[in-house]
C-alpha cells in the first residue's frame, strides 16, 4: 500500500495546478528519465556527493514515479514485491552470491 | 513511512546474495537511471506502450529508489513530502495553473 | 564537416528499411538517451569496463546522434564548435583551471 | 577520420583548464548520460522543441562522445561505421523493413 497522505498530497498539488493534462504514461517516463540524470549529476565527477543534492533528486525520481504508478492505477509496493519475485528466479542464490553479473553471463 | 514487509523483503534479497557490497550511492544512482531508461524504451518509437512492459520497467525503477533511499537512511515518504513543499513555492498556483513551463518562465 | 561516407551509409540503411517514418526529433532524442544508459551500463557496479562494450554502445549513442543532426539540418561538428564557444565563457581559464565545479560555483 | 580541428580545439579547450584529471571512461559515460538527459527535456511534455535548445543540448552530447572516443583511441566515424555493419544482419531488410520492432520480436 502507498502511504495515502502522499498520495493525496501529490494529486492535490497536480489538480490545483490543472497539470494532469501533460501527465501521459509516455511524459511521465520521460520526467523519471531526466530526474534520474539530475541525481546522477550529484556523481558526475566523483563518487561523493553532499547529501542533501542526493536526497532532493531522489524526491524528484520517486515523485513521478509515483504519479506514473498512480496515472496506471498500479500499487508501487505491489509491484515490486511482485517483480523481485521473479528477479529472485533469474538470481538464484546459489549462482548469484557475491557476483555482480547479469544474469546471461551467471556461471552454470 | 515505508511498507515495511517492501523494505524487509528487498533487504533480504539483497543479503541472502551478499549484495550490499556492490550498492554504493553512485552506483544505485547509476542503476536508477539504468532502469528508468529502459522504462523509457517502452515509449521508444511511440506514445503507447504495453501495460506489462511499463509496469515491470516501473518496478525495477522503484527497487533502486528504495535501496538507494535505505542506504541513505531516507524515508522516501516523507522526503517527497517534503520536496512538495518546497516545489510549491517554485510554482505558486496562480502563475503555474495550466502552464507546463519550467519555473523560470513562468510569467511575473 | 561530417563524413562523407558515415551519413550517406546511415541515410541508406535508414532509407532501406523505410525506418524514416519513426525518426522524429523526439524519438531521436529518447533513442540517443536509451543508448547513452546502454553505455552506462558497462560500469554500473565499477569503473572499469570492457573495451568492446563500451565501444558498440559508444558507436550506437553517436549513430543516434548524428542521425538527429542529419534531421534538423545541423553539421555535428560546426555544433561542437559553436558551443565550445560560449562554454569557454562560461568557464574562463583562470577561475575554471583544476576545478570540477560547475559554473555557477566557480570562485569570484 | 574526425575533423581534425574539432578534436584539437577539444582537446586545447580541456588542457587549458586541466580538466583531463576528471575525465575517466566512467565520468565521461556517466556526462554522456547527463547531456542527453537534458537533450529529452527540450522533449519533456511535447514533442516539439525550440531549435536552439536542441542544438545546443546535442552539441553538448556529442562533445562528450567525442571525447570519451579520444580517450579510449576511437574513431567515431569508424565505430559508427562497423557497428552499422552488425546491425544490418540483426536487421535484414526482408524483415525490418517498415518495423520499429527489436530484432528479437521481427517475424520470421
Amino acid at each position: 500500500m502507498v502511504d495515502e497522505s502522499v498520495l493525496s498530497a501529490l494529486r492535490e498539488f497536480v489538480s490545483e495546478r490543472d497539470w494532469d493534462q501533460f501527465h501521459t504514461p509516455a511524459s511521465l517516463a520521460r520526467s523519471i528519465v531526466i530526474e534520474s540524470a539530475e541525481l546522477l549529476e550529484c556523481f558526475q565527477w566523483s563518487d561523493q556527493a553532499a547529501q542533501d543534492d542526493v536526497r532532493d533528486e531522489l524526491a524528484d525520481v520517486l515523485t513521478y514515479c509515483l504519479l506514473l504508478a498512480n496515472k496506471l492505477g498500479l500499487d508501487p509496493d505491489e509491484i515490486v514485491l511482485a517483480k523481485l519475485e521473479s528477479t529472485k528466479q533469474k538470481y538464484p542464490v546459489d549462482k548469484a552470491h557475491g557476483r555482480s553479473s547479469k544474469y546471461d553471463r551467471l556461471p552454470d
